[in-house]
């Protein structure tokens, strides 16, 4: 008899799983099919690239994006729209970027770099002196000071190509980037010169953030075009006193006030849990930012528009955020996670989407094995759409502020390997942006969005 | 005594499974390195692309494009090199190709047409009618001969924007385009204009085969670009007279003769079992045909680059093929398979690439389960590289004739959200070509091809 309980107890429990997952897969469906019929994500992103543009943080084109997706939030019929304020950083490109190389065979002859974000300015006219190539942080070491001091440091170490997942290549070389420039400023170096960041070998130079260590002398740091870090390897292989000639005025100026806008639809059985969603809105000030976030953040906008459509009323609390700043300061991720600690929000999940809108390929998973298994669970029912991989581990950096709150964390991984041909260049234009690769992208994340809605991750 | 001698031959067995996968898992990585590295079907796409151009069957570029992939398959070592004469068709469009939309509430306006490959023309002076439209074949006969006589037919029926592989819902809309001419001019048609088969809301026509019934008239037929087909019919929901106008002097000369190209690598250890890879080398004259089909013809030459780059002497001959006239005869196909039978080639399997250069993500797979199933269970060997799906059912059409011969078809499946963008359209040009995408492809074929010869396929 009591087999019998078991057996029935066991059955009951494998139909009541198979049902589930058969809604479930019925609502995946609904979700693709409304985003590729009636998605808005492609024009609210045309007109965020090509109306409003570049938006670095504290330029009005970043407070015109704000206003946007406030008004666009308000439309959509969230249970709650509103700002959060947070000061931010406000570094300008000056008009004055130019560098070139001197030769004695060649001749002196222009190359294109810009000035990396937060870098100060050099004096006026610039500054010229030998260079000293590395392809590494720790060859600076090894070469120390003598062979440093008074010279320009410049940082050549290439993207692994044999790494297929590009965001890998690029973890790796960005560190040149990163603290290259005060490292080398450590050992006398005078300014620095950094290869651009990307697979691709291509003219325009890629800019991206820097972080002065204040332990050591700030120095202008530019990024060069991969054609143009070539041209410099090639000239200084045969003629090792080539010197490096750049002057770029640009500055910081005071933070400026700006925001991250925030709706909000409350739970309807569990609306103490929050589900975080987001993308940022910032961009670099060289491009239009539609790929680099504008689509994760016209993603998220569409995932809000996807569940009011579908009338999907959440078991959880989901907030759809555009963060502000992330690319030189993350103040809006971690104003984001500051408001959520101070307001005891029990945040068990945060989705960012912030590596293009190229076709989705899987998610990165970042929290305990219990709850990575619990998502991996949910694969078979992303496989019709081209999701199929849980393997990867990266979050996003603006909700990485919420993982101390003990929220698990989750990254939108589309296809990588157009992303860095144009990432934070003057070609991150709206015309690259494919419409049903983002789309798809928006299906994924609301998908997942409803997963973890309906089953939470205990 | 029996049990251990088992159990020990299990051991073995498991090991020697194990081991195999080691070794086959570091050459995937070979091979991934060997292009991401040293990949050359970037450059040689670059020159079919750029100094030949567009190169439909029976043209000075076809012919030209025959003589450069002979020329570079002579270079990289293959055991021999050869061509295989085959008579093409000669479609060739005229100078005239314009059309415009006759109303009486916004007067005359031009719309972007091209005439469909094969069609004939109309006479000087083009022609003018009633438009009669239709989502598909099937209203024709509900219409019938009453409602169609001495009117333009025009097919208007859209992709279904819910299917997630573009070239599902590209095969069920291309029937309008490949036989709804004839069928139209079955019921007194006096010519057709077809929606452009794409995804997407453009104003460039997108050409593409269609084949006459020798049992109805020949009727003139054209391709109308999206922005135009949705013009047209707003103009006709608004006055059913509307009148469509178009003109066009294309016209079919004789057969011209032309080739398949082929290089071979004798197998080691099974000669007599064959595997042929091949992508097509003409393309629709509007373009530069760099998606369809430079990118598979250029990746079947760049693993035949790999196979000798690293020393692989594969266990079976392996035939890489650029087949001539895919797009309007697949007469390069059919000549290859006949010759295949008459010399009694044990063909066991083939790989075609013609579904664009983009990311790959699998295989499609065409004969019986027991060999689907040998080729799943690589599966794991793929996924390091992005490529996961096996669950298409497509192979290609230049290899189709070789399927009465037993051969077993595969089909790479890139990524397709952007395939039909371009496809056969004056925008299918270099530019639209991703460097990695491109060469990932090709890493996914010769790892196929790689393990296709080694393990043959009983």
């Amino acid at each position: 008899m009591k087999r019998n309980i078991i057996a029935i107890t066991l059955s009951l429990f494998f139909a009541c799983c198979v049902s589930a997952q058969n809604n479930d897969s019925i609502m995946m469906r609904k979700i693709a099919d409304e985003v590729l019929l009636h998605g808005k994500c492609y024009s609210w992103l045309d007109y965020l690239s090509n109306k409003i543009g570049g938006r670095l943080s504290g330029s009005p084109q970043a407070a015109a994006a704000v206003e946007y997706t406030y008004q666009v939030m308000e439309g959509l019929g969230a249970d709650s729209v509103f700002k959060q304020e947070c000061m931010v950083p406000h570094w300008v490109r000056g008009a004055k970027e130019t560098a070139k190389i001197l030769t004695s065979q060649s001749g002196d002859y222009p190359v294109n770099i810009c000035a990396l974000g937060r870098s100060i300015a050099t004096p006026v006219g610039g500054i010229t002196a030998n260079v000293i190539e590395v392809d590494s942080l720790s060859e600076l070491k090894v070469l120390g000071r003598a062979k440093i001091e008074g010279k320009i440091v410049f940082f050549n170490g290439p993207f692994d190509e044999t790494i297929i997942n590009t965001f890998e290549a690029y973890g790796k070389a960005v560190v040149q980037r990163g603290r290259g420039p005060s490292l080398a400023a450590k050992y006398g170096a005078i300014g620095t010169v950094v290869r651009s960041m990307t697979n691709s070998l291509d003219d325009y130079p890629h800019t991206g953030a820097m972080a002065y260590n204040d332990t050591f002398p700030k120095v202008p740091c530019c990024a060069i075009s991969t054609i143009g870090a070539e041209l410099l390897a090639k000239e200084l292989k045969a003629e090792p006193n080539v010197k490096f000639h750049f002057e770029m005025s640009c500055q910081t100026l005071p933070d400026e006030k700006s925001y991250n806008v925030v709706a909000e639809i409350r739970g309807t059985e569990h609306p103490d849990e929050y589900i975080t969603i987001g993308g940022h809105l910032d961009s670099w000030d060289l491009a239009q930012g539609s790929q680099d976030d504008g689509a994760g953040a016209m993603q998220t906008l569409e995932v809000l528009r996807i569940f009011k459509a579908l009338g999907i009323r959440p078991k959880r609390t989901i907030c759809f955020v555009m963060f502000m700043n992330e690319e030189n300061g993350t103040r809006g991720g971690e104003k984001y996670a500051d408001l959520a600690a101070l307001h005891h929000e029990n945040q068990i999940a945060a989705i960012e989407s912030d590596a293009g809108g190229y076709s989705p390929r899987g998610f990165g998973l970042v929290g305990p094995i219990a709850k990575k298994d619990k998502i991996k669970s949910w694969k078979n029912l992303f496989l019709p759409y081209g999701i199929y991989d849980f393997s990867g581990g990266e979050g996003g950096a603006d909700i990485e502020p919420l993982q101390p709150l003990g929220t698990f964390m989750l990254g939108l991984v589309p296809d990588s390997q157009r992303y860095f041909d144009i990432h934070h260049t003057a070609a991150d234009t709206f015309d690259k942006v494919n419409k049903r690769e983002l789309e798809l992208g928006a299906a994924g994340v609301a998908m997942m969005t409803y997963l973890l809605s309906e089953y939470g991750l205990n």
